[in-house]
């Protein structure tokens, strides 16, 4: 595993056989070795769920040609990435890229992804790490901007060593390359999901419930993932796991006598 | 469902039958009308996942006597809460309590955390929402301290408008009430997993893999939750859930001309 180049490790949600992740190697592979971890069925909306109850197993298998080591794994993405670290690389890889996901991962939707749980839990190690998604669902998508995006982004948080253990989400609008206007740097936008579930009745009579919901942006601001998308731009947002309100902390700070 | 009397959505991830949902639902049912919704099993580690791929379930049980509503339900904790407030409350609660939990969610276990992914599912509602978690993992934990907390916490916030949509991570230390020094607000410490799997063999030869790991705290900081549980204080973080890394954002800003 000891390399000049550097050591690539690449996971993503929607399980190893995805056309993203396939995608994603493709683009890379020429910027050091890529050693793939994955799931070995689809995990998106797992967060950053580990797993605890159950134990877990790799396979090795050779999707994606002979020169780039690949496992399948049993558990969630995060599981992928906690394995590859202490089973596979028994290093620490140069960085983490998770994708391409098959839809978006904008907003508040950062905090269902498996794509961005895997990306931040890499980060949480100290390994620079992206999380690039498309906001093309459809599994035969057409990757060849994606792609270009996914491989020159790559390069350049690689060569700038002064993003060493920084984290990112990446969103791809479905535009032809002509009408994309670039890359900008974004926050993500205040929204959320109204649920609606979607409540059947099995032969035996019995209730049960689909989960379905409607995205709702609540954010009018031109600095967000939501408009930079809408706007033909490639949304990067620089992302952190220190959950910490700050602002209320300060507040309550003054306010309560403890 | 409508009542002066403010609706407090209690919910975990221990499962519904643990004792730490029981100590909570105990500790606040004097504040309003309480109603349950929690997981049919346990949801440890399940972070912020949600059901996609199959539909749920609920049943309506009778755990916490016959004035108290209360539903299992066969999705993880997120899913609990959306579930509440979509079929069952049919309004927004006043306030949702995620606990109590049996083991500690201080510093970087509130991202793996179904307990308080749960909390953070509300808050993303507008629903101000508290995670109580007690440092003993023990299920036969006793529960006359974290119950005092749960009340007195909670009495608090629902009385003070101001935290209306405020999101709190408490955890509280494993000491006698005498030896207790009170509530601090913290903020959540720099800290992380030494993943170190326990790789096995099964009778047919094939390896498999339990996730175990050495919590390593790299804060010193005396303003942290890990520091004032050390310290016999209950820790109090307020939370938030803008992943967003604005200093990155700002530098990243002056520096790529993208």
């Amino acid at each position: 595993m000891r390399d000049t180049k550097p050591v690539i490790l690449v996971t993503n949600d929607d399980d190893i056989t995805a056309p993203g992740i396939h995608a994603l190697v493709d683009s890379v592979r020429s910027l050091g070795t890529v050693v793939v971890v994955a799931p070995d069925r689809a995990q998106s909306g797992m967060g950053h769920a580990i797993t605890i109850g159950v134990p877990l197993r790799m396979n090795k298998v050779n999707l994606f040609g002979d020169d780039i080591e690949a496992w399948q794994c049993s558990g969630t993405p995060v599981d992928c990435v906690k394995l590859a670290r202490d089973k596979i690389l028994h290093r620490v890889p140069d960085i983490c890229l998770s994708g391409i996901n098959h839809g978006a991962n904008h907003s508040i939707n950062i905090i269902y992804s498996g794509t961005m749980s895997a990306a931040t839990e890499a980060a949480i190690e100290g390994i620079t790490s992206i999380g690039f998604s498309t906001l093309d669902y459809n599994f035969e998508a057409d990757f060849t901007v994606p792609k270009k995006v996914a491989y020159k982004f790559t390069k350049r948080v690689l060569e700038d060593k002064t993003l060493h253990g920084a984290l990112f989400n990446v969103n791809i609008p479905v535009v032809p390359e002509e009408h994309l206007k670039g890359i900008r740097i974004c926050r993500q936008a205040k929204a959320k999901w109204d649920e609606d579930f979607d409540e059947r009745r099995d032969p035996h009579g019995e209730k049960y419930y689909w989960l379905t919901g409607n995205f709702k942006n609540m954010d009018e601001g031109e600095d967000t993932d939501v408009w930079a998308l809408e706007n033909n731009y490639v949304s990067v947002v620089p992302v952190q796991f220190d959950l910490t309100n700050y602002k209320l902390k300060k507040e309550l700070e003054k306010r309560w006598k403890l």
